[in-house]
Parts: C-alpha cells; structure tokens; sequence
C-alpha cells in the first residue's frame, strides 16, 4: 500500500498556518444581525416577567427577543437530540445560572452587548438540586415537570410522560448472578469514586450563522453533526429536509461540545422571525453555560477468588446530565455497559442512571463517559490487586477479556487487541526492572490504567467520489475535520483504492447540500465509518472507471492514464465519473427481553495509560514525569496523525485529572474563564509518548479503527495509582488537587489537616 | 405522468421576484479588487509601447496589469475552446477595437475606471481587414500569424501551424455529384444572402470574480459552461482540474455569450498574481467587444426539376469570425453540414471557412449559425418555387427529408417530425384560405421558413440525486438555469421518476465541486442529455430505495414511505440514498476518408415560422402582423415553459431580422449602446403564437428533446418571404430596414434613391 500507513503531511495544513482556513467567526453576510444573550442569574426559578423595554430602546437595537417571542413563531420550541426538553430561549422556567433567556439583536455586537445589560428578569425561587445522587432521589427537587424523550431511541419511550424524576435514564445490565458471585468470593471490596464537571475548551468557541432564503435556510455553523443539525431544524419548522442546509468549514477544535444542536436552533429561529440573517458567537465565558461533562459518582463493588480471578462486579453510576438531557442518556447507556471494564467477569450487574440537575448541561466530551468509568474501575482494580496482593499488571493479565469471551452484554469480543495493548504497554514501562522509588521527600511511584469502548452503533456515513477528467479527485463528506485530520485519512483511503498521491485528493466537508448523510463526527467513528464508506465509494468509482476503459478498448491490464479514457470516449477531455458509497455496520437489535443488544459494537477500542509521578510529601504537590499511551489503532492510516491523537487525548485527560474542575457556587460557575480554570500548559506536559499497536480491525478500512479517544481511557488511574504506589495513598476524586494529596497523606499520618486549626 | 407535461411553476419564481435569486454581479468578498479594462484604439496594430505609469500613481490604485505582466506569470497565456488563440490580455498585437490590453486594480471601481483614462499605449498600424469574404482571399492581412487549434477537436488539427491564412476551418461536406445534379435539372438558380453581426444582448453583462485559496482558485462567473471554465483554467495554470472550482448562480440571460472562457482566465491570472480576490464586471459597451454573433456571406446554388424535386444544391459559406476563434470554427462546422436545409437532396456540396477578421469575436449565439443558414436557404427556396411556378409550401412538402432518409452527411433521419411541423404551420397560417393582400400604400404578404438543426455530439451531462430520510431530493447539475426554466424541467423529471412533486425536489447548480461534469448549457442540449442524466440518477436512487426497502422486509408492492425504509434500517431517521447518472448519447466518429460522422446529432430540431407582414410602399416599413412559430419538442416537459422559449427565441430572431446591427466604422462599434442597438420592445412584438408538435423522441427523458433554439430557425426568411409575397422584391441582407425596403421598391419601379439626388 502506497497512501496507507504513510505519514502524508496534513491537506489543510497550509491553509492553516497562512491563515487561509475559514471558520464561522470570520463570516459575515450582508444585512447579518449580531445577537447577544442575556441569561439566568438563578438555577432554578419560575419566569414572573422579562422587562425588555430599556434594551428595546437603545439607540441601533434591532430587536428583543424572548422565549415566548419564540414560541409565537415555533408552537413547540423544544429541542435536543435524546430528550425534546431544551427550549430554544427559557419558557416559564429557568433551570440554570447562565440559560439563554432572551436575546438582543443588533447590526453591532457592542450595542447587542450593552443592550443586554439593560435587561432584568424577575423570578419566583425554586429550590435547586446540585448533586446527581441527590437528584436521583424520591424527594429531590424535580426540574422537569415531565420527560420528553424524542422517540429517536426505541430503548428510551418508555420514559414518556414520566413525572417527579430527574432520573432521564435507568439503564441496567444483567450478566449472570453477581449475589452469587459475592459469595463465592475471597474477597469482596467496595468503593465510591467521584469526577467533577468540566469543560471542552475548544478554543473556537461554538458560533452559528443562519441565512433565510426563498423558503430555505442556510445555516452556517462550528457543528460537528451537520446532517443532525439539518434534521433537526427542519423537524422544528415543520420543513422538508432539503429546505435547510447546514454548512461547517474548519473547526478549532469540537471534543463532542459541537455535536447535535447548540446555537443553531436560536439562530435559525430568530433568523426566520426577522428576516435577516442572524450571528451568534459565544465567549469563552458562555461556553461554560452551554455544555459541559457529566460530573459522576460511581460505586463500585467487585468479587476476587484469592488466586486472583474476578468473579462479580456491581456498578452503580450517577451521571449529573445538568438541566438539559442533551446526549446524556446515551452516554449513560452506551458507556453504561461498559462500567465494569475490559475484564472477563461471569456475574454483572450494571445500573446506570442520567440524572437531571440544576448545572449546566452536559454531553458528549472525548471518551462520552468512558474516562469517568475507567477513573473508577482502574483505580478499583488496583485496590484489588493489592488486596490479594498480586502485581495490578499481572492481575489484570488475569482477568482481561480475550476475543472470542463474551462482553457482559453478551456480545462476543473481536479483533480487541486487549492483551498487546497490555504487553506493550508493560514493555514501553519497564515494568518488571527495578524502579527508581525517589528520595527525601519526594517519592516516585508508577501506576497502569486500561480502558476499552464501544463505538456508538448502528449508524452510517456516506461518501461520494468525484474521478474529473484529467484523473484528479474530489471527495465530499460529512466529517468535519476540527483538528483531527479527517480530510487527510480520508484523502489517503480514497487515493489507495484509486491509485494516486493522497496529496492529489481535494476533500470537500461539511455541506448537506453537497456530501451525503453522516451521523457526526463524533465517538472515534469516523476513521471506521466514514473511511468504509469513502473506500466503497472510491471503489465504486474505480469500477466505474474501468467499466468505461473496457468499453473503449482499454482492457484490464492495459497500461493506461485516466485522462485517457475520457478522451477516448468523449474524443476530447470531457465527462467524470462518480462513486458513491454509503456503510453502516451490521447491528442486532435490542432483545426485548434483556433490552440488550449482543452486538453493541462494530468495533472496540482499547487504551492503556502507565504513568511515572513524582510526589511531594511536604506539599501534595504531583509531577507526572512520563505518560506513555498505548492504543490498538488497527491499522493507523497516517502514524503521525495517530500517534498526535493518542498524545492529544491524554494531554486533555491529564488537565481533567490535575487540574480542570468547573467551581459552582449556588449553580453559578466562578471560575468561567481560562484566566481562573486551568488547562494544561506546555510546562505542565510530561514526556509522553505515544505506542500504536497495529492488529489488523477486519471490518474497517484497510484494518483501521478509529482511535480519537483511546489515549484518555487510561490516564487518571494511571496518575491515582502511581500514586499510591509512591506514598500509599488513594484519591478517589477528581480532580487530584495538590490540596488533597496533602490532606490525605497527613490524614493517613494521623495528623488531618482540619485538626491543627 | 404526473409531473412531466405539468405546466409546474418555476421554482426560481418567488426568488426572483422577491428580489433574494442570486447574481455574481452582487456578489463582493472581503479584500476584493475591482478590475477595469483599458482596450485598443486600433483595428490592427503591433503594440509599441503602453504607459501606465500615470495610473499607477494615481491614489488608489492597488497594481496597472499588462500582457507583459501576465505571460511572465502564465509563460503561454493564450485560451480558447477551439484554437488557443486568444491572449488573456493583448501580446504584441491588437486585432480589433475594444481589444483588451490593460487592466487596472482598485478596491474602488470608480478609482480604477478614472486610472484606465490616464493609460495610453502606441501602436503601429497593420491593414486591418473586415469583410469575410475579402479575408479569406489569398493577399488579404492577416490577422494571425500562425493557427493554433486547441487539440480538442481532431477534426481542427490539420490546421495547426499553417500561416498567412485566416480561414480558421475550412469545413467541406460531398455528397453525390452537384455538377452531374445541375446538368440534370430543369432550372438552376444562384444567389448570395448576407447577415450582419449582432450582439446577444444579455440584461445581465458578464461577470467573473477569482478568489484565491490555498494551492487553490475559486471563480464565481456568470457562464453557461462551469465544468469547461474548470478545465481551461487548470490548462492554463497547469493545475490539476480539483484544484480550481467554477461556482454559477442564476444568470440573466446567456443566449451562448457567456460560454467557454470569457473573463475567467483574466481575473484567475490576477487575482492569482496579486494575491487577493479579483472581480470584472462588464458594461453593456464593454460586452459589444467581448462576444458577438457572425456576420455571414452564403452564396447558394439549386438546381430543380420541373415537376418540383431540388436535385442539386451547392452552399458556400463564409463566417466572419472576429479577431479570435471562440467556438467560430465549431459553428462552421457543427451547423455549415446542414447549409442544405431540412430538404432530401440527392447531390450537395458545401464549403464553410471560418475566418478570422479584424472585428470583435464572434461565436454561439442561439441558433449557433443556423439562423444564418435557415435565412438563405429558405429565402432561396422560395425564390426556386417561385422560379417554377409553384406554391412554396407545397414545394417545401415535396421535397422535406422523411425518417428513414439520409441527411447529406450520410445521417439517416429519424424522429424529426419536419413534415409534422410543416403541416401544423399550414394549418395555424390557414394557408389555403383566401388572405387579405391590404389595400393603398398598405401592402399584406405571408410567408414562411423552415428549419433544422443538428445537436452537439458527443457530449456528456452527469447528475446526483440524493433522497434524504424524510424522502425529500435534493439534485445537483451543472446545468445553468439562465431563464430558460432548467431547474425546473430537471426538478420534472427527478420528480417523476422518484413519484413525489416537482415542487419538492431541491436543484444545487453550477458548482463544479458539487455536481458531475456537465458540456454546458448551450446548442439546446440540455432538456435530452441533463435530462437523460438526470433520468438515471433518480432511477439509480429508486433502485437503491427499492433494495433498502426489500432489505428491510418492505418488498415491492408494499406500500410505505421513504422514511419509513430509513426508519427501519438504522432504527431512527437517518442515512440517505445517492443515485448518480451519466448520460453520452451514441455517436459514430468522423470517416477518415470523408471526415464526416454518419451519426452527427443524438436528435433534431425543427423549427418552422410563419409570418404576416404590411409594408408601407411608401416608407419601406414594414409591420409584422403574425409570427407563428411552430417547433417539434418531442413531448414537453412543461408546457407552458417550452411555448415561452419558443416565443422568446422567435423574437430574438426578430431583432436580428429587423432592427439589431453593430455598425462598425474602421473596426469601431459606432452603436454599442442601448441607446443606439436597438432590440425589440413590447411595442414591436406582433401577434405571436407558439405550437408544440408532439412527436416522441425515442431516445429523449420521456420523449423530450431540445427546444431553446428552435424558435429562431425560421422567422427570417419568413419575414423576408412575406415582403416578397407583399410587394414583390427581395431582400437578401440583414437587417431588413424600411430604408432597405424602399430602395429595393424603388429599384424596382425603376426609379432607384440614389438618382433622385
């Protein structure tokens, strides 16, 4: 293979560092409108009244708007992509710090802005709920009158017309007899860990322009999910599909905060009212009140037999979804069955509850919920391993799931490369020599997390191939490249079948008026998804091709250009040829019995994190000197670009385990800005390095599978574990604040913290 | 059927009334620079010297561009679809008047235009040469030193490198023995018919914008030929053809002005150049020397039987090509093998020289010559039947080419319904009804014309139909919509082969990233071959339908919804369907030994006029009462749209006939403005009636065939007939003045103008 497996230089690289690259934020039509949201200074409250007159006044403001404003012109303005629950502005209630509650239209952002200011609100106190247990509770605080799943997902109706329940979704697994499993146990341990709520920090912050045509809609929009978008707008109108199109150039950045509809329903809506188009860009700030990643609590309960086999495991998880479902019901679904991990175990239990809350929404982030179980069954398994008082790497050697073993959902594991992921891993470490174990107050310890997730399914991608004349190739898709490099892998799948550069490739994204339908680029699918679909289209073009050289005399064999064939045929250089593709994976159903698919996946992915931390017992302070990641990658198209999104995903896990952490007062967020929530900076990366361990994935394209999430899996258990393997400790929360290391070295001295004041 | 043969309103309708349809002309880009044209003084000249330098001082003025600028940028900077003859802007020489030489960039147009007075360039004068005729003569000057065909036609390339020549094809067709044909017959009559050159007037002038990207160029033009544009660029900047994207809105108005490369290559080679977006838009002066229509000299000979058969015709053709070939040589061509009419003529020759001249360039203009043809052959036919005695349409019936019969170039005819037509004519005129021959100074006459046209061939036309989820279409071709009503025709046929309205199906044109590879929108060809394209993309998506739908355990026969098969495949409403079609009709390449193809055209259009006139004897004025126009269309696919092109077309022709003529002094167009050219108003359209003649075309989208040309075949000679029919002289050049007129009246009655004074 010539264009797979090579690190060809990234397509829209150029474009890139000379500034070429569109994004939505640099767009601007004639005529556009800015607008500029006031939002909710309560978590949770009834709406008595909007006084919008003194911003109406001012001086350039074209228009105020506000959810009943809305809902004059959309009867029922609610939206989301597992819950109809999200109105397009708050109507009758508020139920977080920072909803969007009115907007403020203006030809200047400056004046929209200052308008805002000239707004108030007034609301009748209810009481807030915080915490996801706690909302999950008979007698918590209720922020949804009723539920309103969208009927998109068979597996959530029979949720409908529920009341008094923040609970969005009870997902349960059942896999053997865990009772029984416990008593047949050695040792049976138990234990709760927690994450807190955090931000995606895509640098562009999310922005939507849409445009009123003659009975259509454009809308542009930093979106991961375009052909979603445009479903979704069109269902609100009450319009044919093909009325609304949904156009995304680059992104800087998504990591799931741009899936499904975020600002494109306000514009789209507001847009039509006024008959301009409408702008809208969120701050940094806003982002935070827009979407975020569930806080969870997670309890944990495993049986060991003494030689060191896992014989049952209970998990009960509690996502905090915030006050709108957004994704959250799916993430607790479809990362639900995998709580228990990617061990072999005969007895599960598997209960998994989305829960409403007065916090700003949360949703899909890199890893959809995967990160926050491996948090707690890695850091789990190595207190098992310690129990029994066996190696966490052997330990786990013992109990992973080889293919050909059942999943706890029945379905039987493939081409997961569980074991070499484990063995590179424990080579890359050194984890059998001798380990420096530090000095004085600082002491070093190491520490192993491994991961594995399902791939959302069943759903599909389509491609077409566009083969001109003189042999050049366009391709047109869905997948937004935001960083990650589609448009390049995809160039390379479809120069390999075709038999040129993958340089030679123009890739044309993000367009429902132009590419076919895809479902998101989200979830690590598309490498799988969208590169088997680009191959069949590629093929279908290349079968196209030949058909034609055939007809013309140029046998299969014959040595002969593209160019050629055309002007055989046409007599000059003229005419194309198109191939289209379109793939979806085969997937069982759900059986009515268990509600479980047996074949939840049409492929795993697998990471493992070893992590080298360094601790200051004097301070609590932790360095992770190394973090080596390693991940099955199939076959990596472009190792470069692979290995990138291996390291890229642990740099992001790394904040979220040291540092990152949304602080709520009250549902206010306080630390809404980059200059007061930490992201990791360039001093704060260790060496990383970044392993692909190559085991052919039958069903992808050319062996691949997608990998954009795999270096998060491993990463803060590792870092726990490491370091309790230094100093003994073990934090069960995260983030792992230097505070807290402290507090709990000097709690495990005998001497807490508390207690010297 | 229920969407073909639906007079369905035009989709564009509400857009262009409301004012929202979209034009290149309003189109600005952030960091655009306008261009303004400096152009030639001279007829012919060797350019000595141009001095910018004035304007480049003046303020505002971003860079003075010259031919010398452009070949150091594009070494070989010479474009054209037949000959690579044309230099983006002046090298050397000037060949004509108007001739582009300099361009000046400004952000504001205004600046620019008042910089383009202060260059001046110094020529040294070379004999220009103008009439057709005297050009083609061995000693005439010579416009070109040198022929360069393009290469895309092998029928152009004996030409390539002859000198001191400006015959640019010298088109000969045989056929039996013309000399043996005029011993054989009983009359044989010679005359020579003259056409002026016109301009096509589009309300819409042309215009082009280039923005460069990243390795890449996009050019938003008002074009008829988006996927040609694309190919000649890449050519010219040696770029592969993904690498540039050819973007067209609505047009007003193309009429064949606006295809191939008109200011494409001028604002891609500066904007490329500068580094910023590029836009020229013309002035309706500036499109008088950009594109016009041929002047033609046609010296016809026929020989007659008695009884009424045409034994022998031999046709001499001279097309007055301008300074530059443009598609010139192609008409010669494509439209000089039917010089002889629509007539079964045992024995024809003909010679049709393209020849260059030192006039503005002629090329397609409707019709693409044989409005020119139809004027001589059908005024010399009446004058044959009136040489025997006969009524010219019974001489006509006698003699019209039946299905089965060769066409002269050995073609055997086959659904062109030229007696139908006829018939149909006779019938609307009442031809065998007493007619009022007017009364006084008044004088009434009828008369008609006749006749045909072959299509371009072999061209090719693709098409992409995508189904969403919710059934509803979105198509996408490269077929222009410029009033002609495409969008809507193709939507028809989408519409019925899919079973859902035409009003539902979304049209994405011109856009070559997005849509297949079309010839262009010109010669008629697109309601057969986009329409034959677009036939089988819609039947490719009903096939894939159909097998989702049997996939799914909906079989054929059930009767469900499109969303429906979705549903049930992906478990909610997502994926979509891609149909793709391409269409080439059938052709047989050219005989080495006769260089004629037998098969020249996929289908024929007849077009057949019928006109009542008044002359004033004593003004020469002549009114025209009636223009029945009557053509076969195969079977229309919207009724209402067809009748309009057929009127629209006839009373182009009118003012071809009657009013339109660049008048030209030493080169120089004296009347390139509206206020001097005049077209026809609303006050000069006579009764006009449009007949369609139903007659299938086999091959065709549900029998349809091309239909936007046919129209002007006829009124002419029909015209010009009928003043004969009046008062008895004949007109043999166009336009027909009432000066004209009364001269020959006054020839006539022996006591000629020119005497008087």
């Amino acid at each position: 293979m010539k264009q797979i497996g090579r690190t060809v230089p990234r397509l829209e690289a150029r474009a890139k560092v000379t500034g070429r690259a569109e994004y939505v934020h640099n767009l601007r039509v004639p005529g556009m409108l800015t607008g500029k949201i006031f939002r909710s200074t309560v978590a949770h409250g009834r709406i008595r009244s909007i006084d919008t007159n003194a911003a109406r006044a001012q001086d350039g403001v074209f228009a105020v708007i506000t959810g009943d404003d809305i809902k004059k012109f959309i009867p029922d303005p609610y939206y989301g992509p597992a819950f109809h629950d999200q109105p397009i502005l708050a109507l009758e209630k508020v139920r977080y710090v920072g909803e969007a509650v009115a907007v403020v239209l203006a030809d200047d952002p400056h004046i929209a802005e200052r308008a805002v200011q000239a707004i108030s609100a007034d609301y009748e106190d209810l009481p807030p709920v915080f915490d996801e247990v706690e909302a999950a509770q008979p007698k918590s605080a209720i922020v949804h009158d009723v539920l309103r799943p969208a009927g998109t997902f068979a597996d959530l109706k029979h949720l409908a017309g529920r009341r008094n329940t923040n609970v969005a979704l009870d997902y349960q697994l059942r896999h053997g007899d865990t009772a029984r499993g416990f008593d047949e146990s050695d040792h049976v341990l138990e234990h709760v860990f927690k994450t807190q709520q955090v931000m995606h920090t895509p640098l562009e912050p999310i922005v939507a322009l849409a445009e009123p045509g003659d009975g259509t809609l454009t809308i542009h929009s930093s979106c991961q999910t375009p052909s979603f978008v445009r479903m979704e707008i069109a269902r609100l109108l009450g319009w044919p599909e093909n009325k609304v199109t949904v156009k995304v150039p680059f992104l800087g950045g998504g990591f799931g905060a741009k899936v499904y509809v975020k600002l494109e329903a306000l514009v789209s809506a507001l847009a039509l009212m006024v008959r301009r188009p409408v702008k809208i860009a969120l701050t940094m700030e806003e982002q935070f009140y827009t979407i975020t990643k569930h806080a969870t609590t997670f309890r944990i309960k495993s049986g060991v037999s003494k030689n060191g086999r896992i014989v049952a495991r209970e998990c009960e998880v509690w996502w905090n979804g915030g006050a709108y479902a957004d994704i959250g019901p799916r993430v607790a679904q479809k990362s639900g069955f995998t709580a228990a991990g990617p061990y072999d175990i005969d007895n599960v239990r598997i209960d998994s509850y989305e829960v409403y809350t007065n916090r700003p929404p949360a949703g899909a982030l890199r890893g959809f919920g995967v990160p926050q179980l491996v948090w707690a069954y890695e850091s789990h398994t190595d207190l098992l391993a310690r129990a029994i008082g066996m190696d966490p790497l052997a330990f786990r050697r013992k109990n992973i799931l080889a293919d050909g073993r059942p999943q706890a959902t029945g379905t039987i594991m493939e081409d997961a490369a569980i074991g070499k992921v484990l063995d590179r891993l424990a080579e890359k470490m050194n984890w059998d020599a001798p380990f420096d174990r530090g000095k004085n107050r600082l002491k070093r310890g190491r520490g192993l997390g491994l991961g594995f997730k399902a791939s959302i399914s069943p759903t599909t991608s389509g491609a077409i191939v566009n083969v001109s004349a003189d042999g050049s190739v366009v391709l047109y898709i869905n997948t937004i490249d935001m960083g990650q490099g589609s448009d390049t892998a995809m160039a390379q799948i479809a120069a390999e079948v075709l038999d040129i550069a993958a340089e030679a490739v123009k890739v044309v994204h993000g367009d429902t008026d132009v590419a076919p339908y895809d479902m998101g680029t989200l979830g690590s699918r598309s490498t799988f998804h969208m590169g088997n679909a680009v191959k069949l289209a590629a093929e279908d073009a290349r079968a196209k091709l030949a058909a034609l050289a055939a007809d013309v005399g140029l046998p299969e064999g014959t040595n002969y250009s593209v160019s050629e064939i055309f002007k055989k045929r046409y007599g000059m250089q003229a005419g194309n040829v198109i191939g289209a593709g379109s793939y979806v994976p085969s997937y069982k159903p759900t059986d009515a019995k268990t509600g479980q698919s047996t074949n939840v996946t049409p492929f795993w992915m697998i990471g493992a994190a070893g992590a080298e931390v360094e601790v200051d017992t004097e301070t609590g302070h932790v360095r992770v000197m190394r973090l080596v990641n390693v991940a099955d990658c199939g076959k990596a198209l472009n190792p470069k670009v692979a290995r990138t999104q291996l390291s890229g995903a642990a740099i992001m896990q790394l904040g979220f385990t040291l540092y990152e952490n949304m602080e709520l007062d009250g549902g206010q967020v306080t630390n809404a800005s980059f200059a007061d929530y930490k992201i990791p900076g360039f001093r704060d990366i260790p060496i990383m390095e970044a392993e692909l361990v190559t085991a052919a994935q039958k069903s992808g394209p050319f062996g691949a599978k997608g990998l954009g999430e795999s270096g998060t899996f491993g990463v803060s258990p590792a870092i726990a574990n490491a370091i309790h393997d230094a100093v003994g400790i073990r934090i069960t929360e995260l983030p792992i604040k230097a505070e807290n290391v402290l507090r709990a070295l000097r709690a495990a001295e005998g001497r807490p913290i508390g207690d010297e004041e």
